[in-house]
């Protein structure tokens, strides 16, 4: 139970306990007595109050992502740290792996070092898609401490997510791809997460916009290791002018596939990859990638974080950041 | 005061107190007894002990590094954190920044969560070797928990630094070059930490050894990021046929300042990286890199915690490793 729970009871806003439990002026008499009336039946101590208000906490908050080997977490862990140190915040982290024993005593470790808020990094944490069961986990951790969900999805109480829209910024680039007369597509990914689940969704939504009939074997399944992914195009040929990828290290492997098959690139396989991460300047030529703008729904995450613990409580569920497409010398767009 | 303290007071080895507490047979009569006085003049409690032995502990490491956006510090960590997972510890994990400041708030920080032992991510952590003063935090920390440096060195009681021998490496990668016709060395670097100067010592070595006068202008000090690197280099225009960077992202700048300019890569141009990330592989030409053995120092670090935390006290304060040259495609040997 928590300030959330105690705004049901109420029937009024956070943000209205919050004033009561300040001492505000803006409340009236009658609803200041009723939210102290529900504290008081329901016996809360002040420290839980201190854990949604920011008032006497420990200031510090918990980072949880799969792996910190990935880039794309990395980037934003960085950010998220960076932010937090500059307001006054401590941070915890701690990497789950990608199973749901691995995120659940983690998140259960964070919570229980006296965190304010918890942020989960990367859609692996919306589960598989297959059951609302798999995320009961993060519900339960909203009860303790508001929760946040960079680039995942997950609907309850108390948790906050912050998205890119996958989905449309894959559908413009395959789109795009199509329009300057690439014909056979390769889709290529390491992931079934919610992430993966929507690139894929907008690839197919892109091919059916532009009458071309979707085949399973336009979409591959690979490793995320860039000579992994090479070898494996080489091992099974096959025939495409543009390869799309849901992270850069894979697309790279496309470029290498080419290289190794003597194919120019972009001249015979343009290739898009994904995060716009130091890979894609690293690679020769120079990787196109789609911004997934981790830097932007970190910052926002901040931003909801600090204000939520300053009791303001009007802050939306849900929130879609466009993604970017950042042209460099894998396509000839 | 801790386990590393009343070993001290009563003049015997720490793996003993470790046997007295743990009702081992084989202490004779009076060294037990003049452990157990100490204990008792000293009033320590169980709870002290534990966090010597992994007796009733909180099973969590500490982590500290300067940032997580770089590859050389996420692999680590992502070591370090599968691993103990793996032994049943958690981790948390704290970004410091470079400062001074940051580093000693985010210990003190980490210090707070009852950890069982610290684990110091990069030479940064070494200072600048100006003043012994500045690693005076690490050698306080040190006084409560075991504290580990990975590739930095600090000199302290319960400081234990496991390092790779970054000097021999350069020397010998410098020598190859040099052994191979290069007579143009270029040095690139983007910090000054421990682990930088022992790399330009060695680079020093090899030059002085072949009997090549040592210039200022072979050491250039830049930022690591590829295009700034590129970029830097088209400014000042530097005569060489050989670079050697104290990591990846510049001598890949490198690498593109050759292809921007018309050089052939290894032809006229080698270049020699270090660490051996992903990027030397997303790199094209791909990356002759120096593996600096991240993942050995770690298994090292992890292996040396879990025994300290069960009471084996014969560590050694300091071991290094061999780094390890890895050939490609920028380097004609």
């Amino acid at each position: 139970m928590n300030i959330y729970d105690i705004a049901k009871l109420s029937g009024v806003s956070i943000a209205t306990v919050s004033r009561v439990v300040n001492g505000s002026e803006k409340v009236s008499e009658k609803t200041r007595s009723k939210v102290l009336d529900i504290i008081r039946q329901e016996g809360y101590t002040p420290n839980v109050f201190a854990q949604g208000l920011g008032i006497g906490t420990m200031h510090t908050v918990g980072i949880l992502v799969p792996t910190i080997s990935d880039q794309y977490m990395a980037k934003c862990v960085s950010y998220l740290e960076d932010q937090l140190t500059v307001h006054g915040y401590d941070c915890i982290l701690s990497c789950s792996g990608f199973s749901i024993e691995g995120k659940e005593a983690r998140t259960q470790m964070l919570l229980s070092k006296h965190i304010d808020a918890l942020v989960f990094v990367g859609s692996t944490y919306s589960g598989s898609g297959e059951s609302v069961e798999e995320t009961d986990y993060i519900r339960e951790a909203a009860k303790q401490a508001p929760v946040f969900i960079i680039n995942g999805y997950v609907k309850g109480d108390n948790v906050f997510c912050r998205l890119c829209d996958d989905r449309t910024a894959m559908r413009e680039a395959v789109g795009a791809l199509l329009a300057h007369g690439r014909k056979d597509i390769l889709f290529l990914t390491d992931s079934r997460s919610y992430s993966a689940r929507e690139k894929t969704a907008g690839c197919i939504e892109a091919l059916e916009g532009a009458g071309i009939p979707v085949r399973d074997e336009m979409f591959l399944h690979t490793e995320n290791r860039i000579h992994a992914v090479r070898d494996y195009l080489l091992s099974i040929n096959p025939v495409f002018d543009a390869a799309v990828a849901t992270d850069d290290g894979i697309a790279i492997g496309a470029v290498k596939f080419a290289q190794e098959k003597g194919l120019s690139v972009p001249g015979d396989l343009c290739v898009i990859g994904y995060n716009n991460s130091s890979l894609a300047v690293a690679c020769n030529p120079e990787l196109t990638s789609i911004d997934s703008r981790a830097e932007l729904l970190c910052r926002e995450t901040i931003d909801n974080i600090l204000a939520i613990l300053h009791g303001d409580a009007s802050i939306p569920a849900c929130s879609i950041q466009p993604g970017r497409l950042i042209s460099r010398k894998t396509t000839d767009f």
